[in-house]
């Protein structure tokens, strides 16, 4: 992989991945492909809404099909049929989230399958083989992700335990692999600091902050936004992991993030929420039920240009599944969209007025 | 309409049904979109499997949006996007079939919605007004479908109902509108052969055959489709409804007729049931898991050309919408092969043999 910052802007950047599959312009949003399929899309869909790098999770797929499996099918690209770039995260908040009776130890985590109760381990030289074996673009070290709120000294020992583990998963990666180390550290400013500082000084091809939209207060989301980003290497992609509303992006793109993923434009599409120009709306809404008008006049997605939100809503109304594919195209491509108008602002150096002007026309749902 | 018989062979018949939103070529298949959608695809999908006409649910559409919204949002056609043909059923079938506390009576049919319990009455007058809301491109003459098995006495008594309703649909309905007489009479020959003659007497523009594939065993079924056919105008398109299976369409096509709709293909598909030149297969079993063929290598369907059987095996496992779409564009576009190739079979004369070499080398599930 490689980095090029082509413009900046303030501490905004706009850049460009390269990768042997393809090119990812920057800032980046990645598409949340959880189980080997970006929720209720094709792959031809996904790519119809500008998608050029998207997501998945080690976790899920280790657990079904089993990466061995994967490996034999050509790795996630050939699985999956997806031929542009993947990052696969390490797995780490799957299994401290989703899993009953996990043990962290030194070695790593020691759980039990939230689908069958079987018993599992994975640490960071088990990650590293299970990202390896999916064959991703982009490998992320594994990483514990203390929940919020978490004590400082528990965050502490979190964050020291995940540069150990950072360490591990750089010495067993095959070197030519793309790895991406990961900065915790909770909601405390100078644990931020201190996990930036042990996970630069190991040196990954790019930098990820995690422990990010856990359940904190918006305000701290964006404080650790803006005092984390300074502490990663410039020349170096930033990733926010997990984050999120486009007001949250307009915030991490404005302090120096990368790359994003998040899974609300399809999860809350999948929901009825769709977002447009004038903000977020419910399409299951009583007033849309005759309103013949597509979701947003400037959308040129396939599901403004061929229904209107009496048809949408109809569909949510009466469970259809076209209803999850048409609003999950229309908030994805509202999302690239999005991305590439800051994308657009950054080069022109007007991203703060951008930023602002954003804020100031889109009501809150 | 206007229809058109080009080629015969035997009794099978290769023709052309010609509407203004388009030609239909016959025999032929109609997708069915029970709620103004064919479940888990989007019109372009529904287009690209090879449909000319689909199939609506009055019933349904009566109950969720409503036809006077449809009609304020340009017809079905409208609401829906679809542009070409569609058949409207007269919602008896589904009065019957999915309302608690139905009363028949002579003017029509009082019943409890399945949804809210609110109260209906639906009888020919209201089936036409409907159906002329929608716009449907074929309307249906409200009839009653008699359970399978019911009384000689009963079912005498139900079709001479559904001839006083015919008769009611045709004064009723617009004279410029389609509209198909409905023959019932359960599985007695007699009957059947006495509501071929009520109906015919009436005079419509095509005739359809009702209350088959209501649980008979296949063999009375079949019987039922060969004594019925024949009594049927030949100069008209005679269509059976909620048919079938591939080797209940062969019969029917090999007695002379030329429309069908049937939810099996979509069903099927949503419960991991696919089509192949072999027979049908279930998705889910073990043995594809990690198959990396596609579903069919002779089958040219989008998701033959992208997926293998252990990435549909996957899907379908962890329950991911895009299983039900993959799926679905399958197996409709198996069916509408099936047509092709049965068309073909007619125009060379040859449609024993074709039917013949079907049925010998389709395995069973």
């Amino acid at each position: 992989m490689n980095f090029k910052i082509l413009k900046e802007d303030g501490k905004a950047r706009f850049g460009l991945l390269e990768f042997e599959k393809g090119a990812v312009q920057t800032p980046a949003f990645m598409p949340v492909g959880t189980q080997g399929t970006v929720k209720a899309l094709s792959n031809s869909d996904v790519l119809s809404v500008g998608a050029e790098i998207i997501l998945c999770n080690t976790f899920h797929l280790y657990l079904r099909p089993g990466h061995e499996l994967i490996k034999r099918a050509g790795g996630l690209h050939g699985f999956m049929n997806w031929q542009k770039p993947i990052l696969t995260d390490s797995g780490g908040y799957q299994v401290f989230s989703l899993s009953p009776l996990r043990k962290i130890k030194e070695e790593g985590v020691y759980f039990k399958s939230h689908l069958d109760g079987s018993a599992h381990f994975i640490g960071p030289k088990e990650s590293m083989a299970i990202q390896d074996a999916l064959n991703s673009d982009i490998v992320m070290a594994f990483d514990e992700c203390p929940p919020y709120p978490s004590t400082y000294e528990y965050t502490l020992q979190s964050l020291e335990l995940t540069t150990r583990w950072a360490n591990i998963c750089k010495e067993v990666l095959p070197s030519q692999k793309t790895l991406f180390g990961i900065i915790q550290g909770g909601f405390y400013k100078e644990l931020r600091i201190e996990s930036a500082r042990q996970i630069k000084d190991i040196g990954f091809d790019g930098y990820a902050v995690g422990g990010v939209s856990v359940g904190e207060p918006k305000e701290l989301m964006h404080d650790m936004i803006n005092q984390t980003a300074c502490e990663l290497p410039h020349d170096k992609p930033r990733y926010l992991m997990g984050v999120g509303f486009p007001e949250d992006i307009l915030e991490a793109v404005g302090a120096g993030f990368d790359m994003f993923d998040c899974v609300i434009p399809t999860r809350t599409a999948r929901h009825g929420t769709l977002f447009t120009s004038q903000g977020r709306i419910s399409i299951k809404k009583q007033e849309f039920k005759e309103d013949f008008s597509p979701i947003d006049l400037d959308c040129s997605c396939y599901t403004c240009k061929n229904y209107t939100k009496a048809y949408l809503n109809h569909l949510y109304k009466t469970g259809e599944i076209l209803s999850t594919r048409l609003n999950s195209i229309h908030n994805l491509h509202f999302y690239f969209d999005f991305f590439n108008k800051m994308a657009i602002a950054i080069t022109n150096g007007t991203f703060l007025e951008f930023k602002n002007k954003y804020l100031s026309t889109v009501k809150p749902l």
